[in-house]
């Protein structure tokens, strides 16, 4: 096979904004370094000085093209500006309405735009909106989790809808290694995006008892018991943990607000108190009850048997879906 | 691509028993004919002497090999007698106990016995009851829907599981065609097992009405509203018509049982009357307020447009397979 790569990219690997504070600079040019395409995340408030910060940071550590995912949901117009400012290679844009001003903003800039959707009706808004590539999120995604479809019934509808247009497509969602990968592709993706095998990586900011629970737990569970108070209506997918067992029918009114604090942490430039069901996920500067915080994971996680560098991820999912093909394809 | 068939089968394709009464001899016939695999479906109640007369009038049909499913939550040991006395080729079982004795019977029969299943758990029961294949169902599929993990995370591990032994792995649930059938070999399936596509061909028993619907609508939903009474704690996934959207909430106390007769149908060999919200799909026979009634769909069902003959889908899933993979793998 070919590696035809995507956007610019030696190869169709996506690392997805992980966050907040969990896809920093280090990672993010580990995965730069071994041609795929990687994702900081913004902070989810007006943070411009620090978000310059982290792409200079970033840069520091790598001469590959790389790029910032913004939630849309949260205050994000001045962080936009600085991504475009310091002509990052490509926005990925997340939870929100991806525009044809965005757009045009961001390709006067010479920045590619990729929004995530999760419905065939966002598909159509961003193909009408002119983005360069579609990130197609499956309900087997970890963390926030915008599509109800599963990913093999979602994907091969965008590529119907996206079409002869010049527009990536690109598969997230339950992929882990070198099967989904060429799964994807059989599916009509032309690369793939990876949240939860990237956050277990060495170089991710996850706390190391987190890194430790993506090993050991192989379900996890669609809810929205965490963070409801800052962010209501945006269902999550977390490891099935006995905590989250525990608390899993947390009645709707309830939220976060009126429950203990449980630990402390600094996400981007901010510190923070975490209380018991609130949405933040434990850093590696958190410290407190870390079994107890919110644990997004992808349904596959039980595929990921242990902790690896970035650039191992990346090449064993070129160089196995080049076996598998090969072996199976041939 | 060279193929090599499963459980002695020209392809790896299968046709779910679509049920009850929705797969008989004519489509069983034309999906055996065109090599694949096709299973009848066994009344959900003893009725050894109609299963029979099923059984012999498809071999009237084709005299290629077939099988029978059977939903173990319904009465069915004189059923099973008679498949294993008519010696089919396979037995499908599914909801329920694929256990050792039932394995053992069906082998000393000289039939083939693959239970389909929706978790590891059972997967792993299977395997250790000396199954000959396993189907894995991911919960995007249609009808009754005992997966909760999508078929992108299940199915690998599946595979995994079985490892080097002699047990074949179809996939199942989500899949409609050509990019589907190539994504599931590359997660490590040998065959696939498709329901709403053989659904929604000339053969089969479903109303017409049913299989206008199936082309007509994109969305489902994952509900527990139909046919509580009868077969509780059954979850499936049905189209997302008006109907189902007026009464999606149904309180968890109401069922079918104190609802307004809405049709009327023959079932197998029973003459049956359809209340409104019970769990009988509409066949052929049906009569009554159809768009009413539960259709059972799965995820992927806007990706069919068009009721083919079933050699037809078996045709297009081949040739649509070997294109795919010269075209994106060679």
């Amino acid at each position: 096979m070919g590696w035809h790569g995507i956007l610019g990219f030696e190869y169709g690997i996506v690392q997805a904004p992980l966050g907040p504070d969990i896809s920093g600079p280090e990672l993010v040019a580990a995965v730069a370094n071994a041609g795929g395409l990687a994702f900081l995340r913004a902070p989810d408030w007006e943070s411009p000085d620090y978000l310059r910060e982290l792409i200079r940071k970033t840069r520091s550590l790598t001469d590959k093209p790389f790029g910032v995912g913004v939630v849309l949901a949260f205050p994000h117009e001045k962080n936009i500006n600085v991504i475009l400012e310091e002509k990052v290679a490509v926005l990925q844009v997340y939870w929100g309405d991806c525009s044809v001003e965005l757009v045009t903003k961001a390709h006067r800039s010479g920045v590619k735009i990729v929004p995530q959707v999760g419905s065939l009706e966002e598909a159509k808004k961003a193909i009408d909106a002119g983005v360069d590539a579609i990130i197609v999120q499956g309900r087997e995604a970890g963390g926030h989790v915008i599509s109800q479809d599963a990913l093999i019934s979602l994907l091969p509808k965008v590529v119907d809808l996206v079409g002869d247009r010049n527009i990536i497509v690109i598969a997230a969602g339950g992929i882990v290694d070198a099967r989904g990968y060429v799964a994807a592709l059989a599916l009509g993706a032309q690369g793939v995006c990876l949240g939860t095998r990237f956050l277990a990586t060495e170089e991710s900011h996850a706390h190391p008892t987190y890194k430790r629970k993506l090993v050991e737990y192989d379900r996890t569970e669609y809810t929205d018991i965490f963070g409801r108070a800052r962010w209501p209506g945006a269902p999550h997918r977390v490891l099935k943990t006995p905590f989250f067992t525990d608390w899993k029918s947390l009645p709707v009114h309830e939220t976060e607000a009126n429950q203990p604090v449980i630990g402390r942490t600094t996400i981007h430039d901010r510190e923070i108190e975490i209380r018991r069901l609130g949405g933040t996920v434990p850093n590696v500067t958190t410290t407190g009850d870390i079994e107890s915080m919110v644990l997004y994971a992808g349904q596959s996680v039980g595929l990921i048997k242990e902790i690896l560098p970035a650039a191992v991820v990346v090449k064993r999912l070129v160089e196995g879906a080049q076996l598998l093909i090969k072996q199976k394809f041939s």
